[in-house]
């Protein structure tokens, strides 16, 4: 099976200051919006997605929204996903609170130390908990594809692991005016070896999205 | 005297893991451009600006360049600048570095504990060592500007006292894909109360120029 096609990316929204999920929004929190205020700050980064008439559809949130340019951003990136990859606490969090049809739709592979069969979900998600390190995910993830694109979910730290070990090709940001303060920033600790370009930069009113590419 | 129109912005070049100096660029590595790659990582930041017509003339670099909106952008910051603030190790810099003819053209407060006479070069550039803290520093400059904005010129623990003081009204920041990996952030520590949406986004082919205007 040829594979290379088959490119490798992240796809996320950041506060100005370089955070992609804000101080306090976690399991122990998630039933007290208030706390931190992480509910309305999650709320400012993502607010752009929240209109978009695909976002809405795939997590059932209802009918209409907006169908433009940055609609199209969410669905390409919906669709060139064959199979994804996360880390254990995304994948903790989502478990509780993802609707019934998790809204992968594809293959999920979780890098975790815990052994636990696959949890398959109605709607095409079936969840993979792997042990055996981030090289041996990717591979697992390729396999899984069928000639489309890996992409890899979160949180940060899975993240920077990939992007430090040069097996991300393309990423990109959405820049949210917001300043979250505190938790994990995205590119903390990012070699200054790895090298990136623009590839194209979209404005709109609430957010800038630059997507970036990895040169080798 | 009405200072009621005088603004207070900063304008920077960012790395895209949020740093505005690479690590290594400092007094003591002045002459060691290899030193952490720091003059390369630097020219990676700031390829867009060297470019412009406007700074190779404000900076003697010679006739030439271009003269686009990257360039009215440049020339936009450095005529609405009545006068500047910045920290003692900019400054420290600067009087080592910059042309005789320093770049500012007018007056500018330095934030220090030493003290000092006013720095006098020619072109119209005074270096005022000011002890007494950034409030009384951002009064001084105010009425230095004749009716014209103040720029928090760096760096950036300078323009982060500022913004989370909300002292700041806008900021342009011109997003360079480079990661730096080290060194002072612009936006770590900054206080997620510090609100901001975006004025206008414009993309380059090198770099993203995104103004945030903060919200009051």
């Amino acid at each position: 099976m040829d594979m290379s096609r088959s490119r490798v990316f992240f796809d996320v929204a950041s506060s100005l200051d370089g955070f992609i999920a804000p101080e306090g929004m976690d399991l122990a929190h998630a039933d007290e919006p208030d706390y931190k205020q992480w509910a309305s700050q999650w709320a400012k980064l993502q607010s752009w997605v929240f209109q978009q008439q695909f976002f809405r559809k795939n997590l059932k949130l209802g009918d209409g929204g907006e169908t433009g340019r940055e609609n199209r951003m969410l669905e390409d990136s919906f669709n060139r996903t064959g199979a994804s990859i996360m880390g254990k606490r995304m994948f903790d969090g989502g478990e509780r609170f993802w609707p019934e049809e998790a809204p992968f739709h594809t293959p999920v592979f979780v890098l975790t130390h815990q052994v636990r069969k696959p949890w398959v979900r109605p709607g095409g998600a079936t969840f993979h908990l792997v042990n055996d390190g981030i090289e041996s995910a990717l591979g697992q993830t390729r396999r899984a594809t069928g000639n489309r694109d890996v992409r890899i979910a979160g949180g940060a730290n899975v993240i920077q692991q990939y992007v430090n070990a040069a097996l991300v090709d393309e990423f990109p940001i959405h820049y949210s005016p917001v300043f979250f303060g505190q938790r994990a920033q995205l590119f903390s600790g990012t070699s200054k070896d790895i090298k990136v370009k623009i590839r194209e930069a979209v404005a709109s009113k609430e957010v800038t999205h630059v997507t970036f590419e990895v040169e080798r």
